[in-house]
């Protein structure tokens, strides 16, 4: 593979911002400055200060989406500081624009506070049509997404959490689809952080009866004490065996094992232990949590990474352009439950029964259809729930 | 004139707004994806971690700036609310790159409360390399830009005010050099809210010694119980002769009127009271405190407005754009008095005294010399001040 750390400081070091903000209209004479801007401009201030709605037809609002972070989880760097956060937020909004001609603007919040960055993002939240939430650490990132939903009404969309969540659901029913299990699979997820807590909610909500959830500690289960609230929520949906102990406990007779978690901490014998044809999504970046080749020889069936060099990437630039250009679309007031399950059908049918194969359950990043497939669903969806508002 | 309301209306309900966010770098593939985005972006991610100066280097920090409302003040529409500001300060964004290639973001704050304000704007200003404050209501806007100056290691510049200052300055002191007049000039501004403070502090800074401020209720004084606190501030270095009374009080034998205030308040009398040649800068818009045929028919030697139709017009677009590049040129941590009163000095200079006369004491808002003229000296008083970083 090539250094990309070294490609991506030459890039970024030539290009001084991967963004930059374009006019859209001229002005180099008098007319077209008294138009954009005084005395013309007043006329739409006016018409937005009759009804707010005008703001989606009078600014850029109707296409535009904040990329906001506190620096705290960036990548799998951890907390490095609201500005370092900058480069990938930068990059989500580069994403935004190439995949699916979104304007998203790029953010830092310097606080480390739930009520303070909820309180400023809310507080310019008129701006935007839509809010992206990114890289805040788990568990405050719940309160934030919680409380912002609350109080604004554009969407609000931690990635780190929905978009993983969408793209896993979806490789996970292509994977039983073409080994013939269904709704009764049993599926272990080791992470309960931000990511875990997520993909186990959208797995439960569309449909899954046995789901098992295990953190550094060990397995989730009602009663343990050392589960963080969320933790204690889910914990009364999953885990309905009462499994205690360790991975390698929860393991066994499993069909489908999904890392978010911390580099090989699954062993071959583990994958050993699991029903024939296991399915092994290893999502830990950059290093998976069992080796894709050790895990082919322990039998895995189906294996699925983060990794752009290997098949079966799972890449959330697959959900989030389309589910915000959806959004936007519809003028949605939220994204809701029905419009991720929504997302991820569109994904998962994509591939043809024809098409499917153990190495390819999922789209690849750079497939056409994805982005136009996923927002026409997120769209209906939206109106099918009633928040939809155009 | 065209009918320009109707103009912006059309325009911008076509283009759904004046910006767009543009990616400056292609994620077509896969290497391109991992250059950009993860994997590599960790690189520039953690340079910024060690030193947070590097944010200048590998985001687009260097070149950008906030123009941020929160909706009490738009033009001369008043408190229309945050959402109805926008397409101000997206014309504003227009403007900045349009005439110094500067990446300017538009927002609105939905709080009228100063301490939300100041914190929200804080908080959020590790992410650009400049503050420009607009159409935020006096006398909040002083407490506003004041603290936020004292929290941000970034240039905060609240534009109503200094822009308007610095152009103000630079017409009369060339309106004063056409007439042979100098530092011993009086000059009365009439309207004391945030642009007429601005101005008359920049004047007094610049060494003008016989400044008198009036506002609806009439001349500044030192213990005038109308004041507000910041008018009792300038109080004390304006009005030497304590004139108490009107506008028609005060401006007897001015040689200069400046008005910031509201349409058809100077009077044809009221010049013909002022000094011979006098000098009438009439700035309310879009209807100005004289009519400037009437003005002349008074006797007024220079007659400067903000009209697009007329000589003479006095546009902060003269300003801004210089100043914000000059300061971002040199990557200052302030915009400060020497830095305002360098853009003066080379908006004035650009006028010779051959070319010199009553319809042309200020450059043309679309005069290419401008910009360039305006940075440089910026960034020279910049770094002649100590306030360069690079």
């Amino acid at each position: 593979m090539p250094n990309y750390s070294e490609l991506a400081l030459q890039l970024h070091a030539e290009l001084h911002g991967k963004l930059e903000v374009k006019s859209r209209c001229s002005v180099s004479n008098r007319d077209e400055l008294s138009t954009a801007y005084t005395p013309g401009v007043a006329a739409p201030c006016l018409e937005i200060q009759k009804d707010v709605n005008n703001s989606y037809v009078y600014t850029n609002r109707a296409n535009s989406c904040l990329v906001v972070t506190d620096g705290t989880a960036v990548l799998g760097l951890g907390d490095i500081g609201p500005e370092a956060g900058m480069p990938v937020m930068e990059g989500k909004c580069v994403l935004f624009k190439e995949f699916a001609n979104i304007d998203a603007y790029p953010l830092c919040v310097k606080s480390k506070d739930v009520d303070e960055i909820v309180r400023t993002i809310y507080l310019i939240s008129g701006s935007f049509g839509g809010i992206n939430l990114e890289d805040i650490s788990a568990p405050r990132c719940f309160e934030v997404e919680r409380r912002l939903k609350e109080l604004c009404d554009i969407p609000v969309f931690h990635d780190d959490q929905h978009g993983t969540a969408i793209v896993i659901l979806s490789g996970v029913r292509n994977a039983l689809r073409l080994t013939g299990r269904g709704k009764d699979a049993r599926i272990v997820i080791n992470g309960a952080g931000s990511a875990g807590m997520a993909i186990g909610t959208l797995l439960l909500n569309y449909g899954f009866e046995d789901v098992t959830m295990v953190d550094r500690y060990g397995a989730l289960y009602v009663g343990n004490s050392e589960m963080n609230p969320a933790q204690a929520e889910i914990a009364k949906r999953t885990n309905k065996r009462m499994i205690k102990g360790t991975l390698a406990d929860v393991i066994k007779d499993a069909d489908v094992f999904i890392g978010v978690s911390a580099p090989n901490v699954l062993s071959k014998e583990m994958v050993q232990t699991m029903k024939k044809n296991p399915i092994i999504f290893a999502c830990a970046n950059p290093v998976p949590e069992i080796d894709p080749a050790l895990a082919k020889e322990a039998g895995a069936y189906v294996i699925a990474t983060g990794r752009s060099d290997l098949p079966n990437q799972l890449n959330n630039v697959l959900a989030f352009p389309g589910i915000f250009r959806g959004a936007l679309d519809a003028r949605a007031s939220e994204i809701n439950e029905a419009m991720k399950l929504a997302a991820s059908d569109a994904l998962t049918s994509l591939i043809s029964n024809e098409e499917l194969n153990p190495e390819y359950i999922i789209p690849a990043p750079f497939d056409k259809r994805v982005v136009s497939a996923v927002a026409a669903a997120v769209a209906k969806a939206a109106h099918d729930t009633g928040v939809a508002r155009i």
